[in-house]
Parts: C-alpha cells; structure tokens; sequence
C-alpha cells in the first residue's frame, strides 16, 4: 500500500507519500500560491505514485460536512483564489482513490493518536500556535466536526494585567489569537517572537494567554493530552511556564493525578515533531481507505 | 421493557421508570439527605417494579472511567458523605441488570440529542445553570468523558465593565460559575434571581457571562445545538440577551447560517422540559442494555 498525504497550509504546502504504519517515505514542500500554480505542483507530484488512497489536512476555514453542496471546498478565507475554491474535487476528478478530507489541525491531532505523544488514548487536543492559533480535537475516538469545525484559536480571553497591546484579530482584536499568535507577538514588541530572547517578558505573557486557554480546553473537553505545536512553540521556554499557569488556574480543581502529579507529559510538544502534519493527513487517507474497504464488504 | 431511571441531584433526587421510547410513566422526588437515607429511598422505589436496566445520571464530581478501581463512585463533593460513596456499586448489589452512569448533565445532554432540541443531531452541549453551572457534551454521536469529564462551569471569564463582584467560587473565585450561579446573583444583589424584576441589570450582567460561555463553546467545539436548563434559565428573558451577545461576540466569524439566520433555533431551553434530567438518565439505561446485548450476541 501506498498512501497519499497532503499538509496544505496557508503558507507552504507538503506532499508525501508513505507506509500505513505511519511512516513517511518521501516528501516535497512549495509555498503556497493561487490555487492553479500550486494544485498543478500537487498532482505533479502524485501523478506517477500509484497512490491507493490520499488524506488531505487543509488550512481553512473548509466545509468537511459530507452532507453539503461545498464538501470539499475551502470556505472563506481571505487568501487570494482560495476562497470557494473545490479542494477535494480538483483531487477526485484526477485521483479515483478514496480521500480523507479534514483540517490540518484535526489531521496533526489524529496523526498524534494514532502514532505519537498521545498513541493509545481515546482523546487529544492538538493546538498550532504560530502565524494563526488552530485547535484539533480528538474525542472518545473521533475526530470532532461539528456545525462548522472548531476554532478555538479565535475564544475570549482575559487581558494579562501587563500587557496594553490591542490585538490584532480582525474579527475579535483581542481574542486568543489576536492576542498570541506569532504576529501578534510581532506587533507588540516590534520583533518577531524568533528574534526576542528566552528570558523576555513576551514569553511570560505568551504563556499567560496560552495557559488560559489550555485551561478552558480541560475545564470543557477533559482531554488525555494536550499537544502544541505550531512555530511559537519552537520556543521550548514556554513548555514549563504554561504547565505551572495551568496548575496555577485549576487550582487543583480537576483531580486526576495525570494533571496534579504528571503534566510535564500531559502538556507537550508533538512526537512527530515537524512531521506532525504530513503523518496526520497520511492518518486520514488511512481511515478513508478503511471506510472505503469496510463499505464495500 | 421497563427502564429505570435516577436524576441524582445534590439537592433532590428523582427516581422514574419509563419506556424504550423515553416516555416516563411514573416518578418520584425527594431531597438528597446522607447516601444511605437517600440510597434506600432509591431501592425502595425499584424494589418492585422489575426493570430491565437502570440509567444513573449524577451530581458529581464522580468517577466514569471504566478503567478505573473507583468507577461507579462520587468522588470529591463537599457533600455530606458522598465523598467516596460507591453509587453505582450499591446500585449493582441490589439490582442485577445493565446500569448506566454518567454525570447528571451528560445525561441530560443525551436525552435531547435522543428525544429533544437536538433529535436527530449528532452533537450538542447542554448547560445547567443553577446552584453550579455544568455542561455535558454530546459530539459525533457520543458523550464526551475524557480524563475526568467536562467541567465547563469553572472556565475562567472576562469580567463585565460594570461588575464589581468578587465572585463565589472556592476555587478560582470569579470563574463563570463564580460569576453566573445562582449563588453569584444572590450574593452580588442580596436577593434571590426570582426575587428579582425580569428588567433587572442583574440579568444584562448575568447574560455577559453565559454568552461569553457558550461563545467559547461555540469555537471549541462547533455543537449543532445549544441547551440551556437549570433553575436560573427559568428567567426566560435571558434568551434574547444571550442569543445577541453570543453574535456580537463571534462577529460573524463563524459562517453558518444556522448561527448566523437562526439563532433562535440554535440556542434553546430543553425540549424535554423539566423532565430532561431524568428523560437522559433513562436513555443512559437503554444504552446499557443495549451495550450488554450487543456483547451478549
């Protein structure tokens, strides 16, 4: 068997071919340009891979709701040409292979549970914080979707006492996002977060935000673990300053031993690390081959 | 078949039998005083009505991981005498049929995906907001458990500009059930909610909170359906209040049309009225047979 997968982000796409154990047996990446330039480098690229299936893991906001007349489609985002443009489609009607369709932040969550930090449990947050703030969720074994699908970068959140800076949502200025992305980041101390260093204030507040909404995400969802990736999670001094933010919010309300004895393997960096995303999507077409099998039994 | 069913609340409990197609035909309350005056008022009720299984929905925090050597147990309420009580084993000794157990709001949550506002919906999040503030989630055709399970009560919450309120939480003081309870209204404003006129700025600060709660929800987990029960919920000019804040804060980043058209729809009291809590736990009881049957083929 070989699988398709396809990590397709707003700023660079990776295409791989690999194994159903989740290895990777060979990629490409290109940035990200209209959708005609960069869908011909796409098929280019599996044109002669004898591909059995493809999973794809998309930036969005996409339709994933099978029900719709957009299925397939990336929805509204201001990226130029990418608005309403038929994702899926444009891979069905050159690939006759079943596709798993999913956002990239659902295909990072799903690849980590099935083969890295948080392999064989039933349940798993994946967040990527870098140029936007995504949320990908693992629950009871599932994939979530929803109405729409979840978007949990964009939640109020409240302001650090120190912090003046406005926020940089065009939607909700100081929400989540606005308020923690990389560009956020950017905007408030005038550098970007790779330029500041370990030890400035930036990343006190960076994990304030963070923290809070990592809180939010236990308090609601009770996930068995808890993965962040995403470029501002390079930064590794972050990792200890959320955990103790966590305990501190909790206040030792959720009493399992995995959060109060146990969080410096509960809040973590993604086991397959840069290839989180790639492995995820590998995940996806996976499952749609599987589906595909089990419906034709 | 007979279906027994136990809403077990921290103030009264309510016991029923109903049918395989949640009509309840009988039922009774009375206040929940030690576990063993309130567990013999339980088994007295079932002794002779000869159910095929039992579905518990229960005030918690309690334990609901099969895993677990506590599973079946309340575990830490302040509650006299429930901390550690094992419910669901007391239950089993005396009763020889398939229980179901969850917590008291997943259980409601699933008799409305069943019977309710969100029949024939495969997600939805029911909140109860009362002496505490609890959430059950319902999410690709599942209850959602995780670690422990959801608490979505104690998230923390920007503060309304015109709040001065210190909050009544023992553990985090000003989260949403320290800001939005039944005990946080009595307290910043000295009287009860239903002493208070429906115009009441109480009402404008109390919609702050929950819209800002189900705004979170909303971009966490994209549910199809939004429940609101509980005693402060009896206030139903909070609907209106709510439905617009709630829009006010997604900015119309979340492009559904049932969201952004219907919102009426899309926020509503349970359809299964008073009888939510004990309609659920009666689905939690067919689940369980069905659960065993299944095992049993």
């Amino acid at each position: 068997m070989v699988i398709g997968a396809i990590e397709a982000g707003g700023t660079k796409f990776v295409c791989g071919i690999g194994s159903e154990d989740g290895v990777i047996l060979d990629r490409i990446s290109f940035p990200t340009e209209q959708p005609e330039q960069t869908m011909s480098k796409v098929i280019g690229y599996f044109q002669d891979k004898q591909v059995d299936a493809i999973g794809i893991g998309s930036f969005g906001p996409i339709d994933i709701d099978p029900q719709s007349p957009q299925y397939g489609y990336v929805t509204t985002t201001p990226k130029p040409g990418w608005g309403g443009y038929d994702f899926l489609g444009t891979m069905k009607n050159v690939f006759d292979v079943p596709c798993g369709w999913d956002t990239d932040v659902n295909a990072a969550a799903f690849g980590e549970a099935k083969w890295g930090a948080a392999k064989g449990l039933d349940s798993c947050v994946y967040y990527t914080i870098g140029t936007g703030i995504g949320m990908g969720i693992y629950a009871e074994g599932r994939l979530v979707h929803g109405l729409v699908h979840p978007e949990g970068g964009h939640i109020p959140v409240r302001r650090h006492p120190d912090d003046p800076f406005e926020g940089c949502c065009p939607y909700h200025m100081d929400c989540l996002e606005g308020m923690a992305s990389g560009p956020a980041i950017e905007k408030r101390w005038g550098s970007k977060g790779s330029e500041l260093a370990a030890d400035h204030t930036a990343w006190r507040i960076e994990a304030h935000y963070i923290a809070q909404s990592i809180t939010c995400t236990i308090l609601t969802l009770s996930p068995k673990k808890i993965i962040l990736g995403g470029g501002v999670m390079q930064q590794k001094q972050l990792f200890p300053m959320i955990r103790s933010e966590v305990l501190r919010n909790l206040n030792g309300y959720v009493s399992s031993p995995v959060i109060l004895s146990d969080i410096d393997h509960y809040i973590v960096a993604p086991a397959l690390g840069a290839n989180a995303g790639l492995t995820g999507s590998l995940a996806l077409g996976i499952a749609a081959l599987t589906k595909c099998n089990t419906k034709a039994d």
